[in-house]
């Protein structure tokens, strides 16, 4: 999602429909008494902190944007959102609002799937957009540091110029920011080049509930000098501290970037395609995606795009390059499509020639969630698995709802299973279209999806997170003795539970 | 250091030379009352466990292997060695240890710097080498998951028939165990390409204090569910679980390898080189080196080595590329020396054009350790700090001890200050020949030195971790909050101190 789409669902949520409360959406959450109602003083108090501008106060028009999420299907009540300039502020904020047991959720872009980054009844928001300075860039090491609110896309333009990159990307770049790409351990479409930023962020600075400021603005790449504690914040969701500044290595800027369409006759030579991909065009492979056809049809009934390709596949792989070489990159591209189509593992390929081209192939790819989302609802699933689960874990879907009576047949309520995702990262976008949001088909989906996951060892929220709505089923993926120790240290850093509550570990 | 060296260093400690104990070298250090002392009971109780070839009690012989480092620096007075062969039996001895409170050491390939893995009274160790299994391979993603006791070589030698490697490579690869890897975060030669094991470690399996088997063994890419607990035990050096169990990211084995060395004048030059070499090299540069002239002319003292060069130059640097097209990388570095020739960044350049040239230019680099192992004494430090800082580093120690007196005179108790490291992140080996080891040397390189890395916001420990010999210097490289939260995680995870006591964080 780019910025633009952003902004269009907001107005769209402002301006034509009413959002309804999460805690009427998912009802069984219950505030807590033992949170403090806001006064008049604690207002005071706050704007003697952030000042008049850095305030909003029970203005509802103002406040909607901030206790809705993007995809509108969360909303708190908050009737304070708090925006700090400094670490400073954030530190004071946050030691009152924990003497007081005043709930407080962090918010960064607020482009979150998962209703993490809004409230549910009268918590105090603090955004971070207004701390949004590059800090330092040491163009030697390639190290950048830079505020929590700085907006992904903005570092990575800014970076561009020295010739580097951030080294990540996601849909909702342009909106995003990069404290809460931290705080939700943000993956998207490089991990399977540059890694996670469990790799590459070298340094948080983070305010604990008890406003003491956490100074780990480290910019080594190498320093074995304790407990690694900033890790711990680096998909934390806001529950343990809010971060404030970030130190992160960047690679170099690739000056050749190529793109590839593959058709493909089974899941079987997907898989074959990638450890080809791995050999062949290891170091400059930078994304392998594939989509089902199944997928495509959806995109094609909302997109009046011309196909690619002749003729249609059961299975549809993409690849990036990215190098420091056009002509090399290219030669070992073409190599190895020569090679697919030779070995039959691929029964068609394209080769972008030029940016445009890129972009087409692209389109299709990055199109999918947002021609699924004009079907009349779908049941959006983020999971991850052994790489050879992918394809079964999307049949299996469809025979069970097929058993149960929801899906195959003309007046089914399901109308299609569809899949894609991250082929490199084992991770599957489970997508469900159906007629409407219908309850019986939600109770066929879950836990059963659940369990299949957790009996391949897979993740119930690859890249999503856990936030309101996956909570709750942190036992699918995580073992009692992890989840002992989550709540743990969950009480031991903000005993209180003022930070982000009601979400994040299972309440119940 | 290969595994025939480590041996030689072993028979050294047991067959000439007793070394002191480390509480005699140390002194300050007493037995901690609370710890119980070990009676027949509990021998007989352990024995029930790992059974009569598990373990070794009160056979100065066998155990001395256990007691001491293999710099013969650390001695310690361990009267039992376990060597459990189950994730099970390591639960079961915690356990015991735990209700019993009695100190444990656990102890992989004891291949460390800094005394962490060797006991300093009598403290129970827990060798990992009975646990020596590979687990599980997956050569789609690349995933590997084996006992912690595996030894790093032999799983990347297994890797390697399937044309995969282990994503890092030390001296110590031959002794060193990938649980004592993970324990101690060990950075190692090829970071600068497939960076950090927080990056690359996908799942741990640890025994906490208390018995309790923490089962986060993810053979995932993505997981976003709840904190990511694994991450504080990279690094942690024993002190708050034993790692039995790790999963890891491997990439595939590059076909091509090259290996270059430059004569370069100033270390400014080193840098320009260093960030050109990221243009041009970019996704194949796996190792960026230095060493200074004064390194190379210790290496000199003590090897009969002909010249790589003609000339001698001020710096060294070192260049490994590695790829999957030798032809592609060949030509690469071609243009890149080329290119380092014609703006004047380099005097001079050699590309080794068979295995053998190769080894003769990283036999240098790696051979610097050993050389400055055979001057009289040497002060070593292992520091990291911006790019920018390292030669300066090196200067500033040269003429604090030229000032008090220590260095730059014929009759001088130091013979030279040195340096050598991991340009490409920051790494800096300093180290410092003299004639003996005099206390008042001592006495000006430290805390001098750790007050300038403190200065620069550097790290007094890049690789080689804490232990007993830089634990009481944290404060140098970490803030007073974030040495308080440690201190907080260590004594919730381990209550009665159990595991590794003296060591890691400040006890003073």
């Amino acid at each position: 999602m780019t910025r633009s789409t952003l902004n269009t669902f907001r107005l769209y949520a402002t301006g034509k429909k009413t959002v309804p409360l999460t805690v009427e959406k998912y009802p069984g959450f219950q505030r807590d008494d033992k949170y403090k109602k806001l006064t008049s003083t604690d207002v005071d108090y706050f704007r003697s902190i952030v000042g008049d501008t850095g305030l909003i106060y029970q203005n509802e028009d103002d406040l909607e944007a901030f206790n809705t999420d993007w995809m509108n299907k969360f909303r708190g009540q908050s009737q304070l959102v708090l925006k700090p300039k400094t670490t400073q502020q954030v530190s004071d904020i946050l030691k009152y609002c924990n003497e007081q047991k005043i709930a407080v959720v962090p918010q960064g872009g607020n482009t979150g799937l998962v209703g993490g980054s809004v409230p549910l009844f009268d918590e105090v928001v603090v955004s971070l957009q207004g701390m949004n300075q590059i800090r330092s860039f040491d163009d030697v090491s390639g190290i950048l540091t830079a505020d929590a609110g700085c907006v992904l896309e903005s570092l990575d333009n800014w970076l561009g110029e020295k010739g580097f990159m951030m080294p990540l990307d996601l849909g909702a770049k342009g909106s995003c920011h990069i404290g809460g790409n931290l705080a939700t351990n943000a993956g998207g479409l490089r991990l399977v080049r540059y890694g996670s930023l469990h790799g590459t962020v070298l340094g948080i600075e983070a305010v604990l509930p008890d406003g003491t400021i956490l100074d780990s603005m480290s910019t080594l790449r190498k320093d074995n000098t304790g407990y690694d504690l900033k890790q711990l914040f680096i998909g934390s969701e806001g529950t343990i501290g809010i971060i404030t500044g970030i130190s992160i290595l960047t690679p170099r800027r690739p000056s050749a970037i190529h793109v590839a369409l593959l058709g493909v006759d089974s899941f079987e030579d997907v898989q074959k395609a990638f450890k080809q991909s791995r050999i062949q065009l290891s170091e400059i492979l930078s994304a392998f995606e594939y989509y089902d056809n199944n997928a495509f049809q959806i995109f094609k009934k909302h997109n009046d795009a011309r196909s690619i390709m002749d003729n249609e596949y059961p299975f549809y792989v993409l690849i990036e390059t990215s190098g420091s070489n056009k002509d090399h990159d290219e030669e070992k591209l073409n190599t190895y499509l020569e090679d697919m189509m030779t070995d039959g593992i691929a029964q068609d390929g394209v080769v972008a020639q030029d940016e445009s081209q890129s972009k087409r192939i692209w389109g299709v790819r990055e199109g999918l969630t947002e021609a699924l989302g004009k079907e009349p609802a779908v049941y959006k699933y983020d999971i991850s698995m052994p790489v050879s689960k992918i394809n079964d874990c999307v049949l299996e879907m469809r025979d069970h709802l097929e058993q149960g009576g929801a899906f195959g047949k003309p007046d089914s309520p399901v109308i299609d299973v569809v899949g894609y995702g991250h082929v490199g990262d084992g991770n599957l976008h489970l997508n469900i279209p159906a007629k409407s949001a219908d309850p019986r088909v939600l109770e066929l989906i879950e836990p059963f999806l659940f369990e299949w996951v957790s009996k391949q060892k897979g993740s119930i929220s690859a890249e999503h997170g856990l936030g309101i709505s996956k909570n709750q089923y942190l036992s699918y993926s995580k073992s009692e003795s992890m989840i002992k120790l989550m709540k743990t240290f969950k009480s031991v850093l903000d005993p209180n539970g003022i930070l982000n509550p009601y979400k994040y570990l299972p309440t119940k």
